[in-house]
């Protein structure tokens, strides 16, 4: 399983404290395409612009908070024909969420720093465990570290703060 | 659109016949999962056995007598994974279809020469054009070349044919 934190962070601010611990690994530009699926289920396709390829993913929300993922992935030839075929298959377009993502490691924890479109900056802290409450204890510590705290948490997925941005928009 | 016309054939008879005619392209050995989904549309994953390659496949018929097809196909990393993405997203695994096939061309006329697991032997000749009309036409004039007539056409889907095995099984 998937278990991670999202806070709300200053790139900046942040990046520098992570580069003292972690090790960069990857940066990526992704477009996400989310399709309207009921929660606790996501379904989209990811566009990953710097390599040329494409990842559809079905992910579970297995908790309240968003903080715990069942997440199967796949990697398409091709993201349009992907799209076509879900399409016609009945699912709608719901919201794109475009963002800049660098990616650091520091043993089994990930930490994924997202500049996000119209969203600002957040930082996910990720370990995979089948254990949620001992990977949180993990992630806490390492959160702890660089100076967030429960106040910068964001349980908001990216596709519900681009719905709601939306909404705000369309007043 | 791809247009084609299924027969029933006796491979050891028909193949010759075609190699007299056209040149050999390749072969593969198919194994296709159908989920269940509403006529006219059809979905499946393919896995070619012999090229470890996968391809989620959406079709559309177009025509009562299953000659016309709207085709949408894209490769994927991972049959398993497709499966359960679909599965998770509510779609019910119908039959599987397994066949090996020798794939023959000339010019824009393509010979699919299909040995299918329980059912027997097939010939579809598939020409991708946007003239129906013309394409069946292009397709019978080879078809009389190779001794083939009206009375050796099946119109029913491979999948309706495992289908109709599966009932006739259990009885």
């Amino acid at each position: 399983m998937e278990v991670e934190v999202k806070f709300r962070v200053n790139l900046g601010e942040i990046q520098p404290r992570i580069e003292a611990i972690a090790d960069f690994d990857h940066e990526e530009v992704q477009e996400d395409l989310y399709f309207s699926v009921p929660l606790p289920a996501l379904l989209r396709i990811r566009r990953i612009v710097n390599r040329d390829e494409s990842i559809l993913g079905y992910k579970l929300i297995k908790d309240s908070r968003n903080e715990e993922f069942e997440e199967i992935e796949v990697a398409v030839e091709d993201f349009e024909k992907t799209k076509e075929i879900l399409k016609r298959l009945g699912f709608k377009e719901d919201v794109w969420v475009k963002k800049h993502r660098y990616v650091y490691k520091l043993g089994n924890v990930t930490f994924e720093l997202n500049r996000v479109e119209g969203l600002g900056d957040f930082l996910d802290i990720e370990v995979i465990s089948d254990d949620p409450e001992k990977a949180k204890e993990e992630i806490w510590k390492i959160a702890e570290m660089l100076g967030l705290g429960e106040e910068d948490v964001e349980p908001r997925l990216y596709q519900e703060l681009i719905q709601e941005r939306s909404k705000e928009k369309g007043k």
